[in-house]
């Protein structure tokens, strides 16, 4: 506990959308800041790429430095904030100053803390330095708070949730106005939802990087990014959303982590949450996350993911804890006692699967289908055919039972090379936690 | 930051079913729990009515003491948790034995804090203890630390939400199979969802205890537990759970305090809640605070609000953050700079409201009633009149537009002396937020 009234001088790195929210609430809520504090938090210096932007902030009281991590070494600073983004390159070495430096470093860098985050731990620790990052995983909703500190008595089995605000900006989109992906992307960006570059929203590495980041805090397990199994939503139908629909489910990003017998399964792929699942019911830019604790069981949290005012949010909580003096290990535990889990099979994964062939309209293609399902041994819970598909093609979609990945993918690859089925085979999974 | 390995030492007061909880979840957990926290923790004495009552545990392997306040002094004890219940009596005692011995308390008792929470908060602060209760509000749902540390950034508009699980099973009965009150909560008493004596959860004392505490949290106020005003569920009837239904709406005990020109408004009510509204589908016997923050926007916490685990999974949070050192002011600031917020007048709260009139079937009723509705100048938003009524009367169901409280209470007396309104009005808050 700090009960010093000092005040907490701060050196902001990066004064992009977030960076010019933490100065605006700074100013906005200063007075609650400092009640909540018990010290004056205060803004001393800045540095960003380019000094004669106007931001809609007045940065003449603030000291400036060209280059960011000679903020870190700055004697009227105690703590650095560091948004400036990208995993490498001066945000990075922005960190390694702060904590060469021993102060306390808040950042919303989530490639940053994928790659380098036990890297990262591990300074902070040595050098007696706060390490925070609420802000990095799905913006201003508490949740790297809820695994670290509110889940700290149980096992978590299992934390998934919906990470990227913008593919669920464009999914409730497609759901809502039956319009391809291709189409609501270019409107999501016209309205500032999708970034001129989308990729790494849309092809699912930001919220990789997020579920990386949640599985180390939840599983008490090393970062490992590279063993994430990640698809994005490009490849997401009008078609399947229809199906899905008919189906009872909505079609999700889900960005999950599981801790099974195998091993870490940790997936960001696209798919088929049931209408009463809490996660169906999240729509447009929203994000939401879900822990199952041996314990506390469901908890869910569901907010804003990401814009200035709740990342600035989430900045100035995690200021409050270090201007508060509450803080400790940024991963819930000392970087050196996070354990090894090997990836898990994904071929292994027992889970239920939402299956879409085209096929030919004719006799006895509907027997060729089934037999093949029954030779690999994948379970049908419930199937749907109907027209509609180009050059007089019938779709058959189904839904399995629970069964291992691998059969399913066995049979699809069989089912592929049939004659009758025209198009690859499209398959999704099905979530049942 | 405590980086000290030796254990953290729990005196554990009470042995009902969250106290066993706590001690099966240390027990099952041990270990996981040892990491989190980096460094063991442990009970090692026990305190509760009956000695020999079979709880399933093993409380031979820990000192006993008849009343519960000596385990305050014990060398052995470093923390205490209170699990007794109750406002005064043994749980106040053990409460202020145990910060004037200078150790840390978790409780989960929400009566005492409602009644008591200031002052234990000053003394726990005069003390330099750790006074935690995230188990007092929403049970497993880390709400307590979502507030004061998740929106310390924040000023909080507005927070509300279910916040009694007993009360959310009936009313989902009640809405499930048409049944009347007293059926259900008949029902629920079996099942083991409502006590014996179900007043306190019921007439929506439990969750005007629990509002209180997180009104001093949200707003940075002095709690203000006779301020809430109360209503329970004891005259929610199939009935109205039918129009609300018919509007659009489900019938939720809502716990809602907002900040408003006026002051504090604090109640706890039976209200309607809008589908579109994530509370809505908030059902059986789950909990869920929505915060609404000027930096954040919306965020919601959903989860299980009672019950062994859930309870116990919050009161050893609690102890992790203790053994961590992560902890200070109760109240997310110093109990002395809490200030005071006058009262909102209730008459003076601008919302929508359900109204439902039984009304005798014969012409110009339906001209009286609106007559009256307009001279008091309120403006109605939509109107279902259907037959169904005993003996032969209508039941005449309107939704206003937003206005001033007072104006439809004063209507409603006018109507209620009306000769063709047969049965007193019924009037219900709409959730406008």
């Amino acid at each position: 506990m700090n009960m010093s009234e000092k005040p907490l001088r701060v050196g902001l790195a990066g004064l992009g959308t977030v960076g010019a929210g933490v100065v605006k609430l700074l100013d906005e809520n200063a007075e609650l800041v400092q009640r909540r504090a018990s010290r004056p938090i205060v803004i001393t210096a800045v540095s960003a790429r380019d000094r004669s932007r106007d931001r809609g902030i007045d940065l003449g009281r603030f000291a400036w430095e060209d280059n960011a991590p000679d903020l870190a070494a700055r004697d009227d600073v105690d703590a650095v904030v560091e948004l400036i983004g990208g995993s490498d390159g001066p945000a990075l070495a922005t960190a390694r100053a702060t904590f060469n430096a021993g102060k306390g470093l808040v950042t919303a860098n989530k490639a940053m803390l994928a790659h380098h985050g036990l890297d990262l731990s591990a300074l902070a620790e040595k050098s007696g330095s706060a390490l925070k990052f609420e802000a990095a995983v799905a913006g201003g909703i508490p949740v790297i708070k809820g695994l670290r500190e509110g889940l700290a008595a149980n096992r978590v089995d299992a934390v998934y949730g919906i990470l990227n605000g913008t593919c669920n900006f464009i999914l409730s989109a497609m759901e809502q106005d039956g319009k391809p992906f291709a189409e609501v992307l270019a409107e999501a960006q016209a309205l500032g939802y999708a970034e001129a570059d989308p990729t790494f929203d849309i092809d699912g590495i930001d919220a990789a990087h997020k579920l990386s980041i949640l599985s180390a805090l939840a599983f008490g397990t090393r970062l490992n990014f590279p063993a994430v199994s990640i698809a994005g939503i490009r490849n997401v139908s009008p078609t399947d959303i229809d199906y899905a629909r008919a189906l009872g489910y909505r079609i999700r990003l889900i960005g999950l982590a599981k801790m099974e017998a195998g091993g870490l399964f940790q997936r960001v792929h696209p798919c088929l949450v049931p209408l009463n699942h809490p996660l169906a019911h999240v729509t447009s830019s929203l994000n939401a996350v879900v822990a199952e604790g041996n314990y506390v069981g469901r908890l869910l949290f569901q907010g804003r993911g990401a814009g200035e005012g709740p990342t600035a949010s989430a900045v100035v909580a995690d200021l409050v804890d270090v201007a508060r003096g509450e803080w400790g290990a940024p991963f819930a535990m000392p970087a050196a006692s996070l354990t090894d889990a090997p990836p898990a099979d994904p071929a292994q994964h027992v889970g239920r699967y939402y299956i879409r062939l085209t096929v030919v309209d004719r006799p006895g293609v509907l027997a060729d289908v089934t037999a093949v399902l029954r030779d690999y041994e994948v379970s049908v819970e419930s199937v749907i055919q109907r027209g509609g598909a180009p050059d007089g093609a019938v779709y058959f979609v189904l839904t399995t039972h629970a069964g291992p990945q691998r059969a399913v993918t066995d049979a699809l690859d069989r089912l592929a090379a049939l004659d009758s089925v025209t198009t690859p085979p499209v398959m999704m999974h099905i979530l049942d936690l």
